[in-house]
C-alpha cells in the first residue's frame, strides 16, 4: 500500500472540478465542487446520526440504499438544515441539474451541503455553482473540489494510495472537510471517496462502516455533532480489476487500504481543528474490552479541562486522571499508568515524582501521545484530539455574525 | 421562606471560622475553613460519582454512613486526590486535629479538599490552617469560610434562609465554591449547608438527594466532573423544633426550603463560571418524560458550539437545533419550536422570519431564557449553564503552571 499524490481523481475515470460560486453572501472564495465518475458506480455512504438531520444526508441515504451513483456535489457556505420542505425541494432541483449536465439520472447523484444551518439554500448561485463545476470538470480537479469544501479549514484536505491486488492495481482517493463541530460516534463531517475497483454496494459499505468506525469515529474537535455529516465512496471498477468479492484476500486488503485512507482523512482533520495548535494522540490499554477502552479515551479527549491544559502546555495529569475516572467504565484506580509521551507520569495511581522539566517538554511538541493503561485486560482503543485554545472561542463567536 | 442575611453560621448553634495557612506555595489567600456545629448533628452527603474519589470523598462517605457529624473542615488549594495511600492517612490526620480541637470524636468530622490533583497535602500547613480555625470559630465566621474554600471563584458564595415550621422558625445556611470542573449528574463542586431543624440522618438524606438532583446536577460550566465534588448537610436540632418526621407537612416544607438554598447556590456557582459572561436558563418542554427533557437541555447546555455562541451574543439557532438533534432523544424535528427570551426563532422545525436585532438584542444581556419544545408531551426540565470565552481557554490553560 503506498500513498501517491493527487486526491479523488487519482484513481481512473473520475473528473472533478472546484469553483466559487458566491454561495455565501460577499464570499468570492471556491464553494462548489463536483466529483464525477464517467461511468455508473456502486455507492457506500455513513450519515450522522443527529436527529436534526439535513434534507442532502436524507437524500443521499435514498441514493446510498440503491446503491448507485455517478457523482457527489458539495456546496459550503450553506448547510441547507432546518430549511424544511424547501430544503427538500433544493435538494431534488440540484440534484437535477446536476443530472442533466451529467445526462445520468438524478438519483444517482448524492448531494453534500456544508455551512450555515437555517438559512435557505440561494438556488440562483446553486445553478451558477453547477453549471460552473460541469464545465470544469477535470482529471486534476481534485485541489479545486478540495478547496471549494473548505469552511473554517485553513487547509484543504485530499489524499490517495495504491494498493495492488494480485497483478493489478487499484487506487483510492479522498477528499475532506471538517474543522469544527467534530464529535465521535457518527461519520463526522463531509468526505467523498473514490475508488477504481469495482465493489459490490453491500460489501462497500460493510468496508466503508468499518473504516469509519476505525478513523472519522474516534476523532474530536469540539463534542457537537453535525446535521450534515457524510462520508461517501463511490468503487466505479475501471481500474479492470475484476470484482472484489467480500471474503476474499482482495477485499481484505481492499478494506485495509480504505480504513487507511480514513484514518489519514481523519487526522487531517483534527490537526486542522478550529484554533488547534497540538494534536494528541490517547492511547488506552488494560480495558475488559475495545469498548471500554474507546470510552475512556474518549472522556480525555473531550474533556474541556484536559484540552485547555494541552494548550497551555501544562502537564497537568490530574486532570486526565479525572477524566479517565469519569469515563463510566469501572477499573481500580490503583492500578493507573499515564505516560506523556515517553514520560511515566503516574504509577498505581499516583505521581511516579517525574521531573516537571521533562514532561514540560513533551507537550512543547505540535504532535504528542497520552498513554494510559488501567488494568490488565486485552482491551485496548486510540482516539485523536487536539486542544482548545482562545482562538477556538474567536472563531465560534464570531463565526456567522 | 425567606431568605436573610448570612451563611452557614445562621442557624442557631453553628460557628465558622476560615484562615490563611499557606497550603498552595507563596499564597496568601484564606485557604482553610471550618464549620462546627456546638452539638452533635444528623449529617446527610452526595458526592461525586468519579471512580479516581479522592481520600477525603471516600471519608465523608463513611462519616455520612454513621449519619452523625458535628463540623467539616474544608481546604483549597490542593484536593489531596489521586496522592494513593499517604493521601488516606493525611484525611485521618486532619480528622484528627479537628477533633482534638472540638473535642469530638474524629469520625464526626467531615473533610473536603480542592484544588490541584495529584500533590500530597502539606501536612504542616493543614496544622497551622486547623489551629488557626479553631482558634478563630465565630457566629460572624461564615463570609471567612465561604473566603477560604474559593479555588478559581472570584465571589464567595454564601446564602441562608428561614422558613416557619408551624409556629416555629428554622433556618438553613450554606457556603459553597466552584467555578470550573463542574458537570452535572453528580454532587458537583462543594458545598457545606448548615440547619438548626431537627432531622433523622435518614429522611435529611432523602431531601438532600432530591434538593441536589434539581440544583447542583442541573448545572454546567465546562463538562468535567471533579474528583472531590461533595454536597453536605449538617441539621443539629438546636432551633428547638421537634424532630421533622418524614411525610409530614413540615418535612415537606423543610425539604423544599432545602432544595431552594441549592438551587440558589447553584446559579451562583455558574454565575461566576471560570470566564463566564452570560447565565443562560435552558427550558425544555413538550417530551415524554422530565428525564427525556433533561437530555435535551443538558445536551444544549454543554455544547462548546452553543456557549461559544452565546459569549459572542450570536442568535445562531442552527446550533441550538443541532444540540438538540443529538442528544439521543427521538422526536419529530418538524415539532421543534425555539424562544430565545420572548423572541420566537423557531416553529415547525424552521425560522419563524424573526427580526435579527430583536433576537440579538435578548442576548447581549447577561442573563437570558431559551425555551425549547418538541413536541406535545408532559415531559419538561431547566438547567443552567455559562457561555464559553476566551477567558475559560485562558484561566484553565494557565492554572497550575
Amino acid at each position: 500500500m503506498n500513498f501517491i499524490d493527487g486526491g479523488v481523481t487519482a484513481p481512473k475515470g473520475f473528473r472533478a472540478s472546484g469553483v466559487a460560486a458566491g454561495i455565501k453572501p460577499g464570499s468570492t472564495k471556491r464553494d462548489c465542487a463536483l466529483v464525477a465518475s464517467d461511468v455508473p458506480a456502486t455507492v457506500a455512504g455513513m450519515f450522522t446520526k443527529n436527529l436534526m438531520k439535513a434534507p442532502p444526508v436524507v437524500w443521499n441515504g435514498i441514493v446510498c440504499a440503491s446503491g448507485k451513483a455517478q457523482a457527489v456535489f458539495i456546496n459550503s457556505g450553506n448547510a441547507n438544515a432546518a430549511t424544511g420542505e424547501r430544503g427538500v425541494a433544493d435538494v431534488c432541483s440540484t440534484a437535477d441539474l446536476v443530472a442533466e449536465g451529467l445526462q445520468a439520472p438524478a438519483k444517482e447523484i448524492c448531494i453534500c451541503s456544508t455551512g450555515v444551518i437555517g438559512v435557505p439554500l440561494p438556488m440562483d448561485r446553486i445553478a451558477v455553482g453547477v453549471r460552473g463545476c460541469l464545465e470544469s470538470l477535470s482529471k486534476d480537479g481534485s485541489s479545486d473540489a478540495a478547496a471549494a469544501i473548505m469552511t473554517t479549514d485553513t487547509v484543504p484536505k485530499e489524499r490517495a494510495l495504491e494498493v495492488t491486488l494480485g497483478s493489478h492495481v487499484v487506487r483510492l482517493g479522498a477528499i475532506a472537510k471538517g474543522s469544527g463541530m467534530i464529535a465521535p460516534d457518527m461519520a463526522t463531517m463531509i468526505c467523498a471517496i473514490t475508488t477504481d475497483a469495482a465493489v459490490a454496494a453491500a460489501p462497500l459499505q460493510e468496508a466503508l462502516r468499518d473504516a469509519v468506525e476505525a478513523s472519522f469515529n474516534r476523532i474530536c474537535i469540539d463534542n457537537d455533532m453535525s446535521t450534515s455529516d457524510c462520508v461517501l465512496c463511490l468503487a466505479n471498477g475501471q481500474a479492470g480489476v475484476g470484482q472484489i468479492k467480500p471474503g476474499s484476500p482482495e477485499f481484505a486488503v481492499f478494506a485495509e487500504a480504505l480504513k487507511s485512507l480514513c484514518i489519514v482523512m481523519a487526522r487531517e482533520l483534527v490537526k486542522d481543528g478550529e484554533g488547534a495548535t497540538k494534536f494528541v494522540e490517547i492511547s488506552v490499554s488494560g480495558t475488559a474490552t475495545d469498548e471500554h477502552a474507546r470510552t475512556i479515551a474518549r472522556a480525555v479527549a473531550q474533556s474541556q479541562l484536559c484540552k485547555t491544559a494541552f494548550f497551555g502546555q501544562d502537564p497537568n495529569w490530574g486532570r486526565i486522571a479525572c477524566a479517565v475516572g469519569y469515563a463510566g467504565v469501572d477499573f481500580d484506580p490503583a492500578q493507573l499508568t499515564l505516560w506523556l509521551g515517553d514520560v511515566q507520569l503516574v504509577a498505581e495511581g499516583t505521581s511516579t515524582g517525574y521531573r516537571e522539566e521533562d514532561a514540560a517538554s513533551v507537550m512543547k511538541r505540535p504532535e504528542f501521545r497520552i498513554r494510559i493503561k488501567v488494568g490488565d485486560g486485552p482491551g485496548n482503543a486510540v482516539f485523536w484530539t487536539c486542544d482548545l485554545s482562545d482562538k477556538y472561542v474567536h472563531i465560534n463567536a464570531d463565526y456567522r455574525s
